[in-house]
């Protein structure tokens, strides 16, 4: 299987410059020899507008030109959806019924055609959307221009912290653990690289120590609070981690609520659930040296955000 | 007089660079052509640390080895007192006795000496501390070398976003809009550059219209949420402001609370009252070009942060 390499990394970056945020390293020295990577401040709250741009940026222009499709119920579909209106292309998103509506609205409000469908029904549906549309699916993980695209925080981390040596990034599908991985591995492979997951959606901590993918069942992963991390990894993506990470760290929900509310108090960032534990996963492991979370997304309901700082 | 130039600020950048920390402008576009310059983010929440690392810098090494003094019950503490422990030297910080206990923890947690004093006592205080430990006053916003650092915010925002032709400042005892309004005039000649006040704190906007500064009572600055915004210009801060602001601009309590939830809702950046009515200024005016608020602080007591979030 061909892995994403650096220079496709380096290519991405190059590719997607002024179409994101190029975010700084916060140091966070309330907590130790740690700097945060705020992913959660990008345009639509979240690191995925980096794979979206890459990979529509990829396309051949007259591709290009039928538009895109994707199916997500939370933050690849802002993306793909924003990345596209900044194209000047049409973009079909499939969401499920179930979705929330502010994110169905937030959605539209970039310009998208939301196509609701069942339950576990939205990979067939978004099939007969490209079928019918002629647009091209832009998958929220599983393809190299998506790993491609997240690795570009990788490489700005390398840039901006040489010296790392530990690095924290959550886990779900693994676009963003296997791209970031890529990059700190090439240009500071004296680092550990450490995926971070909630242990009530831990299939890649033992997938990794099986040394093959093991399927959770969606009823269990959809226990954690972090909804953005109920994902598994797909053959390419599990192949990067397997390459790229010295291990993943498990964390419990309330460790994964205590970082969305030290973010909040001390960092004076908003995260949501999922983009919290690669901070939850940096107080699991407390290492002496340099090191950097990313904190991968912001949208978090109010009420939620509100309950959890109230502890 | 003698007024800050563009050149102070440049060499106060050069001095502090590797201090604070360079914040990116995020973009804004769900309040329209809007940047935000997050100066939350900095180590101790807080624009001051500008200042404060600029001041320290330029005392002479002698001078400086025997500590500095400061008074403040706010953000400037933290900054002195964070920027003296990274100098390696004594830090007293002077602040009233009703100092929420957890102020007064951060600012001890920097390794500062905090001597509390009655209320309305503090300068007094400040310069008994100075004439017994023979170290030297950083004042919070009435010195050229002060303002000429905060001023360095504007040098960044001229440099990310040239073509900007609106910028929002809050506006308190003046050292930041000083600073920031003397980067931009020289570099942005163009662009507008606005004052915000709290209405019930709205001296400064009094002061201007009238050519000369206005006394309002401690009583009636107190009535603002924004505690950091109740200071009033100095003499040298006032020539800067009638020289570099267009005008400014007054903005009620419910215009601030409601920045304040649009930070943290669709920026996903925490902001103090004082560090939300730029943005609040910039709700107000609505201007169609580029232009960019300066979230200047972040430290909010959670519990009101709770509240204005469940309006």
């Amino acid at each position: 299987m061909q892995l994403v390499t650096i220079d496709d990394v380096r290519a991405a970056a190059t590719r997607i410059r002024g179409d994101v945020l190029r975010t700084p390293l916060i140091p966070a020295a309330w907590a130790g020899a740690l700097w945060l990577k705020p992913e959660n401040l990008q345009a639509i709250g979240a690191f995925k507008v980096r794979g979206a741009f890459n990979a529509i940026a990829r396309l051949d222009p007259e591709l290009r030109a039928r538009g895109v499709v994707a199916y997500s119920s939370g933050n690849h579909a802002q993306a793909v959806a924003y990345a596209a209106a900044r194209y000047g292309i049409a973009a079909h998103i499939v969401m499920p019924e179930e979705t929330p509506r502010v994110k169905i609205d937030a959605t539209r409000g970039h310009g998208a055609e939301v196509v609701l469908c069942g339950a576990g029904r939205r990979e067939a549906v978004a099939a007969e959307v490209v079928e019918r549309t002629g647009g091209v699916l832009v998958p929220p993980f599983d393809h190299p221009d998506i790993i491609a695209g997240q690795g570009t925080a990788g490489l700005e981390i390398a840039e901006d912290l040489p010296e790392v040596e530990h690095v924290f990034i959550p886990v779900s599908g693994g676009g963003l653990a296997s791209g970031v991985g890529t990059a700190i591995r090439a240009l500071c492979p004296g680092a550990t690289v450490h995926g971070v997951e909630p242990e009530l959606a831990g299939d890649t901590a033992e997938s990794l120590r099986l040394g093959h993918r093991v399927d959770w069942s969606i009823e269990d992963r959809n226990r954690t609070i972090a909804d953005g991390l109920r994902s598994q990894p797909s053959e390419l993506t599990f192949a990067h981690l397997q390459r790229v990470l010295d291990d993943v760290i498990t964390v419990t929900e309330d460790e994964i609520r205590r970082a969305v509310r030290d973010l909040a108090q001390r960092a004076h960032l908003v995260s949501e659930p999922s983009g919290a534990v690669a901070m939850a996963g940096y107080r699991r492991v407390a290492p002496a040296g340099p090191a950097v979370a990313l904190v991968s997304g912001g949208n978090i309901e109010t009420a939620l955000l509100r309950d959890i700082l109230a502890a």
